[in-house]
């Protein structure tokens, strides 16, 4: 239940509950344009400086990172013909990519010749290594040339490709050159001249170039690309990695690569946590298109299995570092769970296809608690420190890394910040959708024109958005402005005019009339510091609770408390007021209170022992997204909600 | 160590922690002399008005129940010398001349000519069944002639002696009537003409006689009553009890009549609690005339092992019904609880003894805690109803009763209420010392002249007590305040000026100076509301802990509250305030607060669930000595220190 105009502060399901329209009938599928990241412009102090801090820092420190790495050179060697020297795992060139792919989109926030000729020269690198047929990869090219396509289910070509489409897709829409997407051509028709019906059986070991083409189908029109995305997922669960091992079908488990069963048939998210989120994710998108009924309600079954029983507050997924992945329902320990960025970015992406798909805001709330949280922890306020395992809780040992031998982390958060525009906002024929407030604007070609969106706000610091539409001329659409899932009390103004009861649609308050220039509208979504506790069946979170205002989950370090965390708690009446924060941790707004923390009867003392009063310790929490950015300290996001009992 | 006027609110071992002096070396043995019942008169709102409801409720009922059940009948069976017609358990005398015991004592507070006749007549039955030879004991006289002495660890014989000198003593005292004295004499007479030196092995199944000889010894000077008791104390461990059921000694465990071993062997408080409280009563009287060391040094330690390991914070003893006793140490559960009214009349009993010998208010602290809660719990505000077992929670099945079987409770809290003044004073040759605060007055024969102290207080509901001595000259002597364990910051002004920085010897403030008419002392025992834990090693109240103010325990009673006992609990930063509610229960400060009840998630909501503010749930909390005065209900003294973890 979405309570966004419940005036009864009950407790919340904040994510996975029911959502009765779908369980009713089949939900309808809007499948919404997104406004493309090259049509929003980012100008708020919470991610414009964010942006350029991994303009600056982390995408720079990333193409150096890369080129130490060797993942360029990696290329030189393949277009030189040579055969030895190859550097790294399996995967480097997938690095690279997605490094390039935050470059193209950089480049569309904030022109930069330097960079972009640095960018043309890596691409033409890349482009010199492809070979004669298109195939590309330089590992295989390089390291084991002759055996292409012989160990899919571990060797990550189809899975390099795939980012190798998703950067030449972003360096085009970027910068309107096609010599990127010309090898990504070349390599999609390598692939499709391989794969399909009628050519051999095979899909990715590690998903990704599914959603891939279709971003490429997109971009070329060309249908071989969404057939052969299309193919990957419908055969998907054919066992063909068990076939390609030599594995006896009674010894083989593909659970891990999500080859156990056809995709139709799974029902529950399982496996590696990437794996599975980049998976579900390509089929998204083919479903979307096919309609395929059984495909979509496996989307709807195991998107509320992860979401009602196997994602962490901080919107992130995997609780397991032995598998990177899920082990059972409900299993999310804090101090060992393994919430590895690129799954919190693969789970955002994901909910993202969903929220197009269906324009239901639940999709978009899950979008916005990977993205605030899980996600954005994963890069340093600097900019130039990544984590790829993000716990709950740390005893202190737990600190960002420069960079890391398997680096899919560092350019997958950066190329989400660079591209996060092309997140927030969605469009139909007549209505345009606001998923994220972020202050600056949107424009999409509505109905015959032009149509811009300003917005000014200090979310996710506070909750009043101010939204003017422009335009050419009057136009009659529905404004879609989506009431988060962690809001209660949310009103809304037009031109000055509160209006009483705004119709909700799928979480959505829908303002439908003939807009015209001068026109605003006031969004104010109360934003109250909220003590949360897991669902019961959650072993790791019992008794315990996290506080979280407007999207931000809030942690505990143990550098900003006078007492160890192990003596604080947040109790029920514990009263606990926002505030803001400029020089902490580049500003934020801090959740601070007070706790009494009680003295204990000792086993020392007498039989019976008079309790002095308690004392008084003051409590900052900062946002989870924020932590580690000073000495590596302990930090927790849950805390029990009583003082501990005695020794 | 005791805290009286410690200014830092540091937690206090309330009882049982160790006092230094006695550790450093052998305590001096003060051997106070007590002022008697007769020379003090009690006049508060407290203690006045249960001895009333005591006199003409509760004593009558005790009458008119003794009578009904055939004590009294049993006696004129054996005036008759009949042999059969014996009603009820073995013990039956004993019941009677407790009742007995508790009218003489209220005869002194209350001549009642009626009553007064009334105790003459039943006196005169008994002595009419007296044998010839002195024997009493209605038992063996109508149901097992010929029998005497022949079952002493189950016949209850001595005890029965044991209760009738008692009886005797209090109403010699009480009325200056001989007649039940010489029945006792008789009958203390021929005892010793059977047991002692050079005469036969023995003692008593159910200790009780040693301190009865001792009173007997005192109000007649027949050092043979001295030397009997100490002939029980001293052979008692040599397995009589073995020996007279033909039990094998390697299959005789004679703990629970503390006979497995000597006397100056015990370790620890075990078996029986109210036989076992009894015997350490008649040993310490006996130690403190032969100032036996190793006797001595087993009191301290098995008085040490009983406050700081074995006692409820409501002041009693033996958590187990299956032995009426004790188990080990640390073992206190509550709902279970049977800490007997007997035995806290036991416990009280012995430690008046053992404040007399040291002058130390540790024991006296004891003392207190026993009075006003186990000990007076056991009698219902309107007198007419008992309890036997003394529960510290209750599901509701526990309720006082109109009369027991066994029914050795009923009179025994009968006679501790009608003798109260007894146990609140003391004196020696040059001081005065004040036990416990009841308004009234006290006088005693100190140095020549009657030294009277009138005593103006609200205790134990107010703190503050106005203490003015009246002499027929002045007199230099120490008057002796105890300043209560529970107590924290006490003060203390001679005619009005505050002394700075008085003398507090063994918990007792010491006013040394020469007294005249007209001085006044003003002592202020603050009496905040304490919230107490247990020793972490009594595991029945891990977590949880109990209000007390002044002497008093409270407990909550589901009948004063809103909600279910069960979602209750006194947080650390709970404002707990005292509040008179004259129309409550007869009149009673109680403590009134508020906890906040929190939502808790529910395994049906969503994964993460925002928990709505708490809920304000008024508590009140009542003296456990008035508890179960109306229909029966859920009672706790112990809540948890936090609100319950979710379902």
């Amino acid at each position: 239940m979405r309570n966004g105009f419940c005036l009864l502060p009950l407790a919340l399901a904040c994510a996975g509950a029911p959502l009765s329209a779908i369980d009713a009938e089949p939900a309808q599928l809007l499948k919404l344009r997104p406004v493309p990241f090259t049509q929003v412009r980012i100008r708020d102090s919470f991610w414009a400086a964010r942006q350029e801090t991994n303009r600056v820092a982390a995408i720079a420190i990333n193409l150096a990172m890369l080129e130490k790495a060797g993942n360029i050179h990696n290329f030189e060697l393949a277009a030189a013909g040579a055969t030895n020297g190859y550097s790294g795992p399996v995967f480097m060139d997938s690095d690279l990519y997605k490094g390039l792919e935050s470059v193209a989109y950089s480049l569309a926030i904030h022109p930069d010749a330097d960079l972009e000729r640095r960018l043309d020269a890596i691409i033409s690198k890349i482009a010199a290594a492809q070979q004669s047929d298109g195939y590309l990869d330089t590992y295989y090219i390089v390291k084991e040339p002759g055996k292409r396509w012989t160990n899919l289910r571990d060797c990550h070509e189809l899975y390099c490709a795939g980012h190798l489409f998703e950067a030449a897709v972003a360096h085009y829409q970027a910068t309107g050159k096609r010599a990127f997407l010309e090898v990504a051509v070349k390599l999609a028709d390598h692939i499709d001249s391989v794969f399909g019906p009628g050519k051999r059986l095979g899909y990715p070991g590690h998903p990704e170039i599914e959603l891939a083409l279709i971003k490429l189908w997109r971009a070329t029109a060309e249908p071989r690309y969404f057939n052969l995305a299309r193919f990957f997922i419908e055969n998907r669960g054919r066992h063909y990695f068990a076939e390609e091992h030599h594995t006896p079908l009674d010894r083989y488990d593909g659970s891990y690569w999500q080859d156990d069963v056809p995709m139709v048939e799974h029902q529950k998210i399982k496996g590696h946590a990437v794996r599975a989120a980049y998976l579900m994710s390509g089929a998204t998108d083919v479903a979307a298109e096919t309609r395929d009924g059984a495909l979509l309600a496996m989307l709807d079954r195991v998107w509320r299995n992860t979401t009602e029983r196997n994602l962490y507050l901080t919107g992130g997924i995997g609780p397991s570092a032995q598998n990177e992945g899920f082990t059972t329902d409900y299993d999310l320990p804090n101090l060992t769970a393994y919430q590895e960025t690129c799954a919190s970015v693969a789970l955002a992406q994901w909910n993202h296809r969903l929220a197009l798909l269906y324009g239901d805001a639940r999709y978009a709330d899950v979008f916005e608690r990977s993205l605030y949280n899980g996600a954005l922890a994963g890069m340093s306020l600097d900019g130039t420190r990544f984590f790829y395992v993000n716990p709950l809780a740390s005893a202190g040992r737990h600190h960002r890394q420069e960079w890391f031998g398997c680096a899919c982390c560092p350019p997958n958060i950066c190329r989400t910040i660079a591209s996060l525009g092309g997140y927030a906002y969605a469009f139909s024929d007549d209505g345009f959708w606001v998923n994220l407030y972020i202050q600056g604007s949107a424009s999409a070609r509505l109905q015959g024109q032009e149509f811009n969106l300003d917005v000014a706000t200090d979310y996710p610091w506070d909750g009043k958005v101010l939204l003017r539409p422009r335009l050419e001329r009057p136009a009659k659409l529905g404004l879609r402005l989506r009431v988060p899932g962690w809001c209660h009390g949310a009103s809304v103004s037009i031109n000055r005019r509160r209006i009483a009861n705004p119709r909700v649609e799928r979480g959505y308050l829908v303002l439908e009339r003939a807009w015209d220039n001068g026109d605003s509208v006031e969004l104010d979504l109360p934003m109250p510091v909220q003590r949360i506790a897991a669902n019961p069946n959650v072993k790791a979170d019992l008794g315990q609770v996290a506080l979280q205002r407007g999207p931000l989950v809030y942690c505990v370090e143990g550098c900003d408390q006078s007492e160890p965390l192990s003596s604080l708690y947040l109790p029920p009446a514990g009263q606990w007021r926002a505030e803001k924060e400029e020089t902490l941790l580049g500003g934020i707004v801090a959740i601070k209170g007070a706790v009494e923390i009680a003295p204990q009867p000792s086993p020392d003392g007498g039989l019976y022992q008079a309790l002095a009063p308690p004392r008084r310790v003051d409590i900052i929490a900062v946002p989870y997204c924020v932590w580690d950015n000073g000495q590596p300290g302990p930090m927790q996001v849950w805390l029990p909600a009583a003082p501990a009992r005695g020794p």
